[in-house]
C-alpha cells in the first residue's frame, strides 16, 4: 500500500498517504480530553501492569492492544503527530514485522538510540504536558521522569484514566475466576495471625498502613487462591493493612460465600478493585504514612502529584528486621544504601512455615509419581518406535500430574525442547511447528505443577537412545554442578551470588557456561536458581542463586530455591538439570563464631537418566550422591506406586546405583 | 590531679583545673591566625596523609602527634574549648589509656555517639568556621562535610597551611631517601611510553591534566623506587601528566644524577612536593579539566574552595577503555553507577607485562632459595632441641633473603605467629613478649621481600614436633580451600568476589571459616587474596578476592594477586596457606560465546609441609595438585641449590609425592 520509488512518476497519480490507525486516531482524541479538559501532547505506555506480573489478563497488555508489538519489552510513547516504540535487541525484527507504519521503531541499545524522555525533550515543544497513568508506573521511576522532563521544560501529569482504554473498542474483560480459600493446613497460618505480624511491623516502622500490591503477595497474606493469571494461582487485586483493619480490593463478584466467611473472621473489609486507588489518595491526603517500596509499588505513583507535599508520606521504604549479616559479609555502605531491605511481605512470604513445607513435600511426592509414569510411558513408547512430538510429551505429561490428587494446573508452560529448540531457553513447542521426539534427540523437558498444597519446578534432560560422548560430557559437567550446589555448606548470612559459582566451575573448567535467565513476572533475575512460592508462583524472591551481585540478600533458613544449571549449544541440544531445595540447618562439626550453617534438603524425588553420566568423569563423591539421590528417590515413589508393577520396575532400574 | 565530689567541700582549696596540654594551647593559637587572621572555631585531623598511605614518615602522624592516640583508625577534633577524638571498637581500651584529659573520647559505633559532622553542628555555635587542610581530606569527603555543615549553619574552610603544623615543635623531617631508577629490564615500558598511553586516555577522556597522588602509582609511572617508607620501596610525591608535559613532584634533594637523567629523557620537570597544591589550584583557576577519581585523590579537596565554580573542573571522573563484561557479568546499573572503573594509572599497573612478570617470577625463585635454606635451618635447630623465639625466626628469614641478589627489604613486617599468636592476623614479635617456637608449636609465618626485580609474599604454617589430628582436618580444609582456588578455570569478566567461595567451601563444610582482612594501605580490603605490585606494594588493587560484592572489576589477564585461605582458632593457632599467581589464559576444550577463560598460574614456589596434611581427607584431584606442585617447586630450586648438600635433601624430601 505504501508508495514505491519504483513506480513511474509522471503516470501514476500521486500516492496517498497511509491512513493513520484508527487506534492511533481515538487515543488521541483521548489525549485531547485527558486531564479535565487541559490534554496532554504524549502518552507513555509501558508494558507493565499495576502488579508487575506479566501475564495479567488481556485487558492490561495496553502496550501491546495500542501499538500491535506483543513482544515481552517494550515502550511506546502516542504524541499528537507521530508514535515511537522503544524495545531492545531481542525483539528488532519482530517490532520491525508488528508495528504499522504509523509507528517509529527506536532501537533500544544501539548507539544515537534516545531514552525515551531525552526523545520526549527534544521531539516536544517547550511547555508540553506528557501524561502517564500512574497505576503502571512506580514511585521512583515517576519521580525520576518528572524531575528529567521538568530539566527540559515539559511537565509530567498522572491521568485518572488511562487514554488507551478509552481507545479500546472491544476491550477484554478483565478475568472472572471465583476465589478459593487457601485451607489453613497447607497456609499453616492464619489470616489473623499474619495480620497480627504485619502490624507489628508497622507499628515498630512507625507507619499506618502497608500497601500490598503483588499479586502473590496479597494471595500469601489472605490464604486465597484465585484463577486469574494462567499458571499462577493468583487474582487481580490489592491490599492494605493498618493498625486496626484490613481491606481486600477485588472484583466482589469473585468471593464466594465461603470466602466472604474466611475473610469477615480475619476482619477482611473487601471492596471493589478500582477503589484502592481513591482510598490510597485519602490516606496520603489525611497524612497517612503509607509504607511501601517506591521501587516496586505502582499504582501510588499519582500520589505524589495529587497531594501537595504528599511526597512525605510515601518515602517510608520498607523495613524488616535487619538480617544479621556475619562479619565476612557486611554489605557496603554504598550498596546498603542503595538496596533496601525487601519489603515485610515477600520476606515472610519466602520463608516458608512447617505446613508450608510438609505441603510442598507431598506436592513433590505427587510430582515424582506422576513424572514415573510419564518417563515409564515415554521410554516404552520410543523404543517401540513411535515418534512423539513435543506437543504430545506435554500433554501426556500434565495428563499423568492431573491424575493426582489436588492437581489444579501447570506451574508454568511446559518446556519440552527436542534438540536444538533445548537450547532455546524460552522455548514452547506449538502444535505444526514442534519437532519430534525419538531416539536420535535429546530432550530437555522442563514443567512443573500447581497442586493444592505446593507448586513443583523440574527439569530432567535425557536421550531415547544413544547420547554422543560431547553429550555425554555436557551433561556431567552439569550434572557436577547441580551436585557441587547441592552438597554445599555454607554460613548464616551467605547471599545466593557467592555460591553461584560453585554450580558453573565443572563447566567453566571445559570452557562452558550459561547465561543468566530473567523472569519478568517474579523480576527474579536468576542464572542457578530461583525462589519457588508455596501453592503460588514458580518464580518469587528475594533471593537468587546468580552472579548478580548486588542481590545481597541471604538464603534463609526455610526459603525454597531452584538448582538448575545447565548448558546450551545453539542449534544443537540444551541441557539441565534442575531440582527444588529447601534450605536446612547443616550438622557440620563446629559452628565457627556461632554461627549456624545451612544447606540443601532436596524437594524434588525424580531419577537422573543415567546413560546421560559419564561416569569415568565423576569423583568418588560424585557417584555416591547421585546413587544416595536415586535412593531417596526409590523410597520416595515407591511405595506410591504399590500395584503399578510396570512403574515400578522401570523405577528399581532408573535408581538403582551407578 | 581533678577535683573529686567526695573531698571536703569547704576545708580544701578548690583543686585547680589540669594544666592544658601545650599542643593544645598552641594549635588553638595557630587557629586563631589560620585563613588570613580570620581564624577558625574547629580544626579536623584525620589519621590520613595526602597520599592514602598508613604507613608514611612520622612527619604526616598529624592524629597521633597532636591526640597522643597512635592506633590505625581515628579522627581528632579541636575546638577552642574542648578536644575530642573518634575511634572505633578495636582502640577503644587504648584510646582511653593515651588520651589526656583534655580529650573526651567518642566511641564510634556505639548507640548515641554522633558523627563527627553531627557533634560539631551541636556543638559549635551558628556561623562557626570548620577547619580542614584540604591535602588530607578527598573531594568527595571534604563536599560532603562542606555541605552537611552549612545545613547545620556552619562554614568549611580548605586552610592554606595545617595548624598542627605550626603546633609542632620538633616536627620529624620529611623522609630523605634518594630515588633510583627501576630499570627499563624489570621496568617493561620506559617513562616515555607509559605517557604516551595514558596521554591518548586523557584525549579521550577530554581531560587537560591527570594527577596522580598514589604513591605506588607515581613510582610505577615514573620508573623510579624510594625509600620514604618502610618495606614499601615509594618516596613522598604526586605525579602531574599534560597532553606535552608531565611532572614530578618531590624533594629535588631525592633527585640523584642518574633520576635526573632519567627523568629528563622522558621530558619529565621535577618540581617540589610542596608545589603541587599551587599548580593544581592554577590549572583549576585556568579552567583546566583535572582527572582524578574524587572519591581517592586528596590534596585538592580545597579547589573547589578556592575556585568559584571550581567543582567544574573536579569532577571528570577517571575513565579508562570500559572492561568487556560479558553478559552473565553484567553491572546492575545501580552499582554500574556507584562503582568508578578503577583510574587508569591503577588499571595499568595492576596488569604486568613481561618484564614485570618475569621480575616477578625471578624474585620468587630467590624466595624460594631463601626459605628452603631457611626452613632447611630451623628444622633442624627445633629437631636438635634448641627453643627459637618468633623474633629470632623473622632474624633468620630475612637473613636468608638479604643474602639473595637484588634484595632490598622485607615486603611487610614478617608475621611469625606460635601457638595462639598464629591467630592474631595482624600479629607482628617483639622482642621479649615474643613467644617460644619449640616442638610442640604451630607456627604461622607470613613474610615477603622486595627485590630488585619484583615483591614477594608467602605464608607456610608448619609444626616442629607432631601436630594434633584437629590442627591437620584444619590445616587440610585449608588446603583444600586453597587447591580449589587455585585449580579454579574462569571467563572473561568474572569478579574476585565471585571466585572467593571456592577458597572457603572445604572449611564450611566443617562449619569453619575466616573473616576478612583490611590493608589500609592500598585500601585493598580483601578475605582470600589481594592484589601484589611488581617490586612495589605488596598490597595494591583494583582487584581483590573476598565476599565484597561491590568489587566487581574483573580478574584480568597478568593481575598478580594472592591465594590465601586460612583459619584462626582464637587462642589456640592460626593456619594459612599463602602463594601468589598471575592470572593466566586456559586452555579449555571449548570457549563458550568466544569467550577466554583465565585460570592462576602459581609464583610462589616452596613446599608445604606435608606432615600436617591428613592425606584421607583430599580427593584424588587434590594430591594429584600436591604432588605437581612439589615437583614445580622441586624442578624451579633444586637448580640453584647446587652444591648445597643438605638443603638439596630437605628439598628432595619435602617436595617427595604425598
Amino acid at each position: 500500500m505504501a508508495s514505491s520509488a519504483a513506480a513511474p512518476q509522471a503516470a501514476a497519480p500521486p500516492a496517498a498517504a497511509p491512513a493513520t490507525d484508527p487506534k492511533l486516531v481515538r487515543i488521541r482524541a483521548a489525549m485531547a480530553r485527558a486531564d479535565g479538559g487541559r490534554g496532554i501532547q504524549a502518552f507513555i505506555v509501558p508494558s507493565e501492569d499495576p502488579h508487575m506480573a506479566s501475564c495479567v489478563g488481556e485487558c492490561d497488555a495496553r502496550r501491546e492492544f495500542i501499538s500491535g508489538f506483543d513482544g515481552s519489552a517494550g515502550t511506546a510513547v502516542v504524541c499528537l503527530d507521530t508514535a515511537a516504540l522503544w524495545t531492545d535487541g531481542r525483539y528488532f525484527l519482530q517490532a520491525e514485522a508488528q508495528l504499522g507504519p504509523d509507528w517509529t521503531l527506536m532501537r533500544h541499545g544501539t548507539p544515537n538510540c534516545p531514552e525515551v524522555h531525552e526523545w520526549l525533550a527534544e521531539h516536544l515543544p517547550e511547555g508540553s504536558r506528557v501524561g502517564i497513568d500512574p497505576a503502571v508506573h512506580t514511585v521512583d521511576a515517576a519521580e525520576k521522569l518528572k524531575a528529567k522532563l521538568r530539566a527540559a521544560g515539559k511537565q509530567l501529569v498522572a491521568l485518572g484514566s488511562n487514554p488507551v482504554d478509552e481507545a479500546w473498542e472491544g476491550r477484554p474483560a478483565p478475568p472472572e475466576a471465583p476465589l478459593r480459600v487457601h485451607p489453613l493446613e497447607w497456609a499453616g497460618q492464619s489470616v489473623a495471625q499474619k495480620l497480627d505480624g504485619l502490624r507489628r511491623q508497622l507499628a515498630e516502622a512507625g507507619a499506618g498502613a502497608l500497601l500490598v500490591t503483588m499479586l502473590d503477595e496479597v494471595a500469601w497474606l489472605f490464604n486465597l487462591r484465585g484463577g486469574d493469571v494462567a499458571y499462577n494461582p493468583v487474582f487481580l487485586s490489592y491490599g492494605v493493612v493498618t493498625a486496626d483493619g484490613a481491606t481486600l480490593y477485588v472484583d466482589p463478584r469473585k468471593v464466594t460465600p465461603e470466602v466472604a466467611a474466611h475473610l469477615g473472621e480475619a476482619g477482611v473489609v473487601v471492596k471493589e478493585y478500582g477503589a484502592l486507588m481513591g482510598d490510597v489518595r485519602g490516606m496520603a491526603a489525611a497524612g497517612t504514612k503509607i509504607w511501601l517500596d517506591p521501587s516496586r509499588v505502582r499504582a501510588a505513583a499519582g500520589i505524589a502529584e495529587m497531594c501537595p507535599g504528599g511526597c512525605s508520606v510515601l518515602t517510608i521504604h520498607t523495613r524488616i528486621r535487619p538480617t544479621p549479616l556475619p562479619s565476612a559479609h557486611t554489605p557496603h555502605p554504598r550498596l546498603a544504601a542503595g538496596c533496601h531491605p525487601p519489603p515485610a511481605v515477600t520476606l515472610a512470604k519466602s520463608v516458608k512455615n512447617d505446613a508450608e513445607l510438609a505441603g510442598l513435600r507431598e506436592a513433590h511426592l505427587r510430582d515424582g509419581v506422576a513424572l514415573t509414569q510419564f518417563l515409564c510411558w515415554v521410554e516404552k513408547e520410543v523404543a517401540g518406535g513411535r515418534v512423539l512430538t513435543e506437543v504430545e510429551i506435554d500433554e501426556e505429561l500434565t495428563a499423568r500430574r492431573a491424575a493426582q490428587p489436588g492437581f489444579v494446573e501447570p506451574s508454568f508452560p511446559t518446556i519440552a525442547g527436542a534438540g536444538p529448540n533445548g537450547a532455546v531457553i524460552h522455548y514452547r513447542a506449538q502444535p505444526g511447528t514442534c519437532r519430534a521426539v525419538d531416539a536420535s534427540t535429546l530432550l530437555l523437558l522442563d514443567s512443573g505443577a500447581q497442586f493444592d498444597c505446593g507448586t513443583t519446578d523440574i527439569t530432567r534432560t535425557m536421550h531415547f537412545g544413544s547420547p554422543t560422548p560431547h553429550q555425554k560430557a555436557c551433561f556431567t559437567a552439569v550434572l557436577q554442578g547441580h551436585v557441587a550446589l547441592d552438597s554445599a555448606v555454607w554460613p548464616e548470612g551467605t547471599p545466593g551470588c557467592a555460591i553461584d559459582v560453585l554450580a558453573r566451575t565443572p563447566l567453566w573448567a571445559l570452557g562452558l557456561n550459561y547465561r543468566q535467565a530473567c523472569c519478568r513476572a517474579a523480576a527474579a533475575w536468576h542464572g542457578t536458581g530461583h525462589g519457588v512460592g508455596a501453592a503460588l508462583n514458580v518464580h518469587e524472591g528475594p533471593q537468587s542463586i546468580s552472579s548478580r551481585f548486588w542481590n545481597t540478600q541471604p538464603l534463609l533458613e526455610r526459603m525454597v530455591c531452584s538448582n538448575e544449571p545447565g548448558y546450551y549449544e545453539d542449534g544443537a541440544f540444551g541441557i539441565r538439570i534442575e531440582n527444588l531445595f529447601v534450605v536446612v540447618e547443616a550438622a557440620t562439626p563446629f559452628r565457627f563464631a556461632g554461627q549456624p550453617y545451612y544447606t540443601c534438603e532436596r524437594l524434588t524425588v525424580c531419577p537422573l537418566q543415567k546413560k546421560m553420566i559419564a561416569v569415568e568423569q565423576l569423583s568418588q563423591k560424585e557417584v555416591a550422591w547421585v546413587d544416595a539421590y536415586h535412593r531417596q528417590v526409590w523410597e520416595a515413589l515407591a511405595p506410591r506406586l504399590e500395584g503399578q508393577a510396570e512403574e515400578l520396575e522401570w523405577l528399581r532400574q532408573a535408581t538403582s546405583p551407578l
